[in-house]
C-alpha cells in the first residue's frame, strides 16, 4: 500500500426529506446566494423546498450555470457575491454546479489578481473559500464530498481543474427522490460516471491495497447490480436510487483512491472527445474505457484479472481470454446502460483522430495513466480502436 | 437504505514514517501533552520520534493510562492540563489511550460540574474539547478515526461510553510499522475486534444497503486473508500489516455503520465477561458472536446467508445447514487467530452466567440488538450456549 492522506470533512446529511435540514447545517444569520443550472430545480419544486427550509434567512438566486461550467459565468455569480454581501453559498444540482460554486467559492477570496490564476494553478494558490454546502440532485460526480472541480473557460478555449483543502462543501444533502425527475439518459450517464471514476482508481497495478480493491469492487458491483434495474424500472425505486447515490459519492470521495494508484487516462482522453464533439461527458468515458483497457492489457493484467474474476465471475480460459471476456463484460454493460461505446454511433469518424490527439498535446496529456505511458501515440491507438 | 449522517473530520497520515509529520500537524506554537499507556510507547523508540517530530514545541509526557482506562487516571491529567496550560493532547498508543484522551480533552473544557456526567450522559452534554491527536500503535478498536471512548469509574464500579462531534482526533497517524513490536495475541485480538465490530454492523436484517453490505464483506474478507497470515508470518510483513491497521480503522469509523441497522448486543455481553473475569475485550466478542449468531438465526436468517455466500464461500445445503456452516466458518476463524471461543477455556464454567446476567440488568442491558429482543433470557442462553 502507498503512504496516503485521508481527510474529508464535508458532512453528509442523506436520506428522504432531509433538505428541512437545511435550517440546521446552514449558519443560522447567513446571507445565502442559492447556485442553480436552469430551471429544474425551480420546476421541480426542489428550490421552494429550499427556500422554505431557509426560513428567515436573506437569500437570492443565481441561475444559469451551464453543463461543463465555465469562468464567466462563475465570475458573473462572484461579481453578485460581492455586490450583495452573501456570505453561504448553496449549489442546487449535479456535478456542474458543486464544481463552479467551489470556484466561485475559491474566487470571490482570491487575492492574487484574475481567479483564473486558480485553475492555471489547479488550486495550490487558494488560501480560502466561502464556506457552501450542496443539495444534490444528480448522483454522478462526486464533487458533493471533495475538494476537485473542472471549469472552462470559454474565451480561452480551455478546460482545466483545481482541488484545495478550502474547497469541501460544508455538508452535502443526498436526497434519493430528488432523482425521481431525471431522464433516463443522464440516470444512465451517472451510473457509468461513477463506474468509470473507480476503474481509474483500481484497475491499476497490484500495491496490496486489499480492502481497497474490495471497497471499489464493491462500488462496482453495486453499479452493475442496480443501474439496469434503475433503468428498466417503470417507476422510480427508492432503494436503488439511493444506492446509486451512496455509491456514486463513494466511487470518487478520496476513499478508495487512498494509498493506490490512479490512471485518469480515459478521463483525459474523453474531455477532448467532449471539448471538441459535445458528446456527454460520461459517454466519452464508456467509449475510452473499454479500447484503453486493451491498450493497456500488458500492464494492467493483474488488476483485470482480478477485477474479471471477483467483479464479473471470469475464472475460466487463458489470461487473455479472460482479459478480454473481462473487457467485453465492461463494454456491454455501457451498452445495457443504453451507452454505445463505439465513436461511430456520436458521428465521429476516423478523420477525427488527428485532431483529437493534436488537442491532448497542446493540452499536455502526453503522458497520462499510473506508468505516465499513454502518450499521443497510444491514445492515437486508442481512438482508432474506439471508431 | 435508513437515513443517516456521516461527518468525519479526522485528518489520516497513513504510511511509513508519517511520525515526521507530526511537525506539520500540529499546531506551530502549540503547548503538547503526550499521553501514553505503559512503558513499551518508549521502550521501542516511538515516543523518541514524536519527541523529534515535535521540535521546538514545548511538550511533556502523561504516562500510565490503562487498558480499560479510567476516570481516576483520566482526572490526573485533567488536573496536570489545566496546571501546565497544555493547548494540545497527542495520543500515542492503542484504544485505550485514545479512549482516555478524548475524554480528557472534553473533561478539560467540561463547565457542568464533575465530568464524570460526560459519560452519564454519553457525551450528550459536551460542547467543547482541547484539540488533540494521535499516534496509533495498535489496530483493532478503531478509535484513531471515530469520536467515540469507553471510560471506567473504578470506584463507582461503571464502565460508560460517550462521544460528541467535539471528541473526533484532529489527526491520526497510522504508520503499520509502529505494529511490529506487538505480541501475537495483540495482533489477533485487533483482527477479531475488527472483525466483530464490522459484524455488528453488518449482520442484522436487510435494509438494502447494498453498498454498506459490500464493503462490510470487503473488510472481513480482508481481515480473514490477512489474519492468520499475520500470526503466521516469521518476520513482520508491510503490506499485511498496513491492510490490517487500514481496514481496523475502516471497521469502525463510521462510513460501514451509517444507513443500516446496527447490533451490538456481543460488545454489551462481552463488557461483562471483562468486567467479570478479566477476559481481553476481543476474546469476550469472539466467545459471545458465534453463540449469539445461532440464538438470532431466525432474525438475521437473510443476513447469515449473504454473508456466508458472499464471505465464505457456503451456497450449498439448506439454509440451516448454510447458517450451520457459516456460524462454524466464523468460530473456526477465531479459533485460528489463536483465541478460544468457548467459556471453558478462560476459566468459566456455569455458576458464573446468573451473576453475568444480573450485571447485565443491572446496567440496563435488558433489550440489545438491531430489535431490541435481546432480553437477560436471552443473554443467558447465549452464554450458557458459550460455556
Amino acid at each position: 500500500m502507498l503512504n496516503f492522506d485521508f481527510h474529508n470533512p464535508t458532512h453528509i446529511a442523506f436520506g428522504k426529506d432531509r433538505i428541512a435540514d437545511l435550517d440546521k447545517l446552514v449558519p443560522p444569520h447567513a446571507k445565502v446566494l442559492i447556485l442553480v443550472g436552469g430551471a429544474s430545480a425551480e420546476k421541480t419544486g426542489t428550490l421552494a423546498e429550499v427556500r422554505t427550509a431557509l426560513g428567515a434567512r436573506q437569500h437570492a438566486t443565481f441561475s444559469g450555470i451551464e453543463p461543463n461550467p465555465s469562468y464567466e459565468t462563475s465570475m458573473k455569480a462572484v461579481a453578485q457575491i460581492r455586490e450583495g454581501g452573501f456570505d453561504f453559498l448553496l449549489a442546487v444540482g449535479g456535478g456542474s454546479v458543486i464544481d463552479a460554486v467551489k470556484f466561485i467559492a475559491a474566487a470571490v477570496r482570491f487575492e492574487g489578481g484574475d481567479p483564473w490564476a486558480i485553475l492555471e494553478q489547479h488550486g495550490r494558490n487558494v488560501t480560502g473559500a466561502l464556506p457552501f454546502g450542496s443539495v444534490l440532485t444528480l448522483p454522478a460526480t462526486g464533487s458533493e464530498m471533495n475538494n476537485g472541480g473542472v471549469i472552462t473557460h470559454r474565451a480561452k478555449g480551455a478546460k482545466l481543474a483545481f482541488g484545495s483543502k478550502h474547497t469541501y462543501p460544508v455538508f452535502s444533502v443526498l436526497d434519493p427522490t430528488k432523482t425521481y425527475t431525471l431522464p433516463p439518459q443522464q440516470l444512465a450517464n451517472g451510473v457509468v460516471d461513477a463506474f468509470v471514476h473507480t476503474v481509474e482508481q483500481y484497475l491499476t497495478y497490484p500495491v496490496d491495497g486489499a480492502v481497497q480493491d474490495r471497497f471499489a469492487e464493491g462500488i462496482l458491483q453495486t453499479l452493475i447490480e442496480v443501474g439496469p434495474r434503475i433503468l428498466a424500472a417503470p417507476e422510480p425505486v427508492y432503494a436503488d436510487r439511493a444506492n446509486l447515490m451512496w455509491t456514486a459519492t463513494l466511487a470518487l470521495n478520496g476513499l478508495i483512491g487512498a494509498g493506490v494508484p490512479q490512471d485518469w487516462a480515459t478521463h483525459m482522453i474523453g474531455h477532448e472527445l467532449t471539448a471538441l464533439h459535445g458528446i456527454d461527458h460520461a459517454r466519452t468515458l464508456a467509449v475510452v474505457l473499454p479500447s484503453l483497457l486493451d491498450a493497456q492489457r500488458a500492464t494492467k493484467a493483474a488488476k483485470l484479472l482480478q477485477y474479471g474474476e471477483r467483479v464479473w465471475g471470469i475464472r475460466t480460459g487463458t489470461d487473455d481470454e479472460r482479459i478480454d471476456a473481462t473487457i467485453a463484460a465492461t463494454r456491454d454493460f455501457f451498452e445495457r446502460m443504453g451507452i454505445p461505446t463505439r465513436l461511430s454511433a456520436y458521428g465521429v469518424g476516423a478523420d477525427s483522430v488527428d485532431k483529437l490527439v493534436a488537442q491532448l498535446e497542446a493540452h499536455g496529456m502526453v503522458t497520462l495513466g499510473e506508468h505516465r505511458d499513454v502518450t499521443p501515440a497510444v491514445s492515437r491507438r486508442v481512438l482508432e480502436a474506439a471508431l
